[in-house]
């Protein structure tokens, strides 16, 4: 029986096959490095000792336990532990965890690895898995699929990623109207097993047209010898096979849906959308805004090949060194009033702080609520005077604040009155391009968070610079 | 009938409130400038007409779809909603909400209303809002509930947000393990309605000790004269009142859950964890982490008052601000220097930039990771290596980059160099920064997330500059 709490089992697991691993390596090293034949033979059955252990453990866990273990081990651990799962349940570890982790376990494994463990998946599975496996091991994997099965994969395959039609599946049970409650029950009864979050039956007409669902209780609530036409529910959230899977999410999240169907719109009936896999989709994307925002590209994992990071991130900072560059060169513009006034170099990167993060706090709450579906055109012009409202009295404190600050240092009432009006004016523009920038991108077709950080930051920096110096050399020198 | 596509349905339902609401404030306008009295009667009846037509459309809609476009209305037009839907179902409305909405509706409300929204609350609705509404108002309605439920509620109010306990509900369907099946679907039906998400039934011993739950399709597929003990599954995730939310919601995604037994320590079942409550928990916060690193505490609604967000905000701005003094007297040390060579004005802030961005870039990773509770002891090590080498090699390149600029604009083969070693010893820095600050904050016992940006941002400005200025202090005059 599981122990009471799942996480501190969970992190109990995790460290036992840390250690094991750790005893692993050390006498591993041992072996290699071993003089004495008599010792090496010693260590070599210790060696394997730890990791028949190892597998013995390994062979206990619920397979998303081992998808979670393998996705937050390095490399080479990874690897270790899932030469010795592989064989066993690696189709579902392959379908548990995330893309990067997939493509690097895929790899690894031989060809009859992979061939079994596709023979592991079914329709859904495959085609969820068609792009991170080699095209001619999936075509062997279809070959020996019932037609129906080839059909519906060949038309999984055509929804883009983030579509409902991507996510669904065909694995539901249906029933025709004109059914009983009875008939339903024993059509039930005589499937072996029931497919996961079976909260409802779908029901459609005689020309397959979906009709309405039977929640699983009305049929333990009403008696056997009613129709299913008379106690189904037809107001059914449902969803079209192109809709976007975040906003089906949503939907799920609004409606309390544990299934939904998907019907195209002729109203035929095409599969189904379960809990499960929008919880999933949800989770996956659930850092995406994060890492988008600081120009991290999502299918990064943690322990991605080193090259493959430094050409992911290196791109965004690329990006980022050009409008450096461009700040930069606002700043040559001004070097004579520099050099005439240098408190100036040491005052502006205090203004370009300030703007750069009342920018990302603005941008911030934005993205979020673009990514709640709460920004409407309508109700964008009172965020708007909003969010300039609330930069404009904080650049009145933090102006007064960055004023005496310099008054203090350089004894200079000018100065303190150029940096104090800077830092106004700065804060209000970088208000104003905290929800520029994101709506553009947005408007753009693309993720609002993406970069959305590196692009802000620089250019406030470029536009703090000019007021701030641009100021000084109107008014101080 | 639902129509297909419920996210399209569901921005019309917005497109035509925001459009009413429109028209409202058009004659509103009219009928306080009309001029003659004929006039005036007309726009008036108008007026009413609006009102009236937008009721009729707000009537139709769905609790949760309302409960989203009052989230999205700017104050004022969010009252005029409220004000029409609030006696018909201000209680479940009040439910779906944010918490900084719901204090702003209840802020609007008539202690009628606010009594009548109460009435429309169970139990656990209770304990939910309990810390939103005036004391008086809740006590007024528990006394009215039965003694069994006011210690439900009390109990419930002893765990603090995040925890199981927190979320959890009462109502279920209890079987003995000593009934049969045929037991169990006969007190299935003397029930009227069903729990949501009621996917399986909990089973008791006669101490009242939970030993395993009752699927509901077991019911369905096995003998009515067979033992609940003899079907029921005893291998269960289960979780007790004071365990993480957030990890819970780990375990539904993993696990693929609709419900699961919340048990004590002694063994007593004490009430049931839904997927509908995880999902809306894991929505909630799926933002904070964005709002957080930026410096915006996770409770500020789109269209909180101005002040409130001053205040929000400005706390992570001073933060900031003082930062940046550091940042500003570090330079400050080098005035010397800068007056001597007044490129290094105009070249220090991409070293500060750049570097800022990789820091963010790691951090991001290591924060998505974290709540994804990827991060153990052992891998830290691991990826810290792996991050200082993706910044090691950027640093080389972007070095480079950033030396044939300084070159080209500046003729200086000293100052190229030295911009070069700054950039690649300072993108080392941020890139062990990035790990160690959400790292630090984690360990004392805040979100990671939370300034993460506002810190790192500051921290590599200063030992950027430091850097950079120092290497030029050293070499260049």
């Amino acid at each position: 029986m599981e122990s009471l709490k799942s996480k501190d089992r969970l992190d109990h697991k995790i460290t036992l096959v840390h250690e094991l691993l750790r005893k692993h390596r050390l006498t591993e090293q041992i072996v290699h490095n071993g003089d004495s034949p008599r010792k090496e033979l010693l260590e070599s059955i210790l060696h394997r000792q730890n990791l028949v252990e190892l597998e013995q453990k390994l062979k206990r866990m619920h397979t998303a336990d081992l998808a979670h273990i393998i996705e937050l081990l390095p490399p080479e651990d990874r690897l270790i532990v899932w030469s010795r799962v592989c064989d066993q349940c690696g189709g579902e570890i392959l379908l548990e965890v995330s893309e990067a982790v997939r493509k690097n376990l895929v790899n690894d494994m031989s060809e009859d690895q992979i061939q079994s463990a596709l023979r592991q998946m079914d329709g859904d599975d495959l085609a969820f898995i068609a792009d991170d496996v080699p095209d001619a091991f999936l075509q062997m994997r279809l070959a020996s699929l019932s037609s129906e099965e080839q059909d519906w994969i060949l038309a999984s395959l055509n929804y883009s990623e983030g579509t409902v039609g991507d996510l669904m599946s065909n694995e539901m049970v249906i029933v025709h109207e004109t059914d009983t409650l009875g008939q339903a029950e024993l059509h039930l009864r005589s499937l072996r097993e029931l497919p996961i979050h079976n909260d409802k039956l779908f029901v459609i007409d005689l020309r397959g047209l979906f009709k309405g669902v039977l929640p699983l209780q009305s049929i333990l609530l009403n008696e056997p010898d009613v129709r299913v036409a008379d106690v189904m529910v037809t107001k059914v959230v449902r969803f079209a096979p192109y809709d976007d899977a975040s906003d089906a999410s949503m939907a799920f999240e609004r409606y309390d849906l544990i299934s939904a169907p998907v019907v195209n719109a002729r109203g035929k009936l095409l599969g189904r959308l379960t809990v499960d896999v929008v919880m999933d989709y949800l989770r996956e994307r659930s850092g995406d805004d994060v890492l988008n925002m600081a120009g991290v590209e999502k299918d990064e994992d943690l322990f991605s090949p080193l090259m493959d990071s430094v050409k992911n991130r290196g791109v965004w900072l690329v990006i980022n060194l050009f409008t450096a560059f461009i700040a930069s060169r606002v700043i040559g513009v001004f070097e004579d009033t520099i050099v005439q006034l240098v408190a100036l170099a040491a005052l502006m990167p205090i203004i370009a702080s300030v703007g750069g993060n009342t920018g990302n706090q603005t941008s911030a709450l934005i993205i979020r609520a673009m990514s709640k579906g709460q920004i409407t055109d309508e109700n964008t012009k009172h965020l708007f005077r909003k969010e300039v409202g609330v930069s404009a009295i904080n650049g009145l404190m933090l102006g007064t604040a960055v004023g005496l600050f310099a008054l203090v240092f350089y004894q200079d009432v000018a100065l303190a009155l150029v940096i104090s009006v800077a830092m106004l004016l700065t804060l209000i523009v970088a208000a104003v391009l905290g929800m520029v920038v994101p709506v553009l991108i947005n408007k753009s077709g693309r993720d609002p968070a993406l970069g959305s950080s590196v692009i802000l930051t620089a250019t406030t920096d470029s536009i703090g610079f000019f007021i701030f110096l641009g100021l000084a050399a109107l008014f101080l020198v």
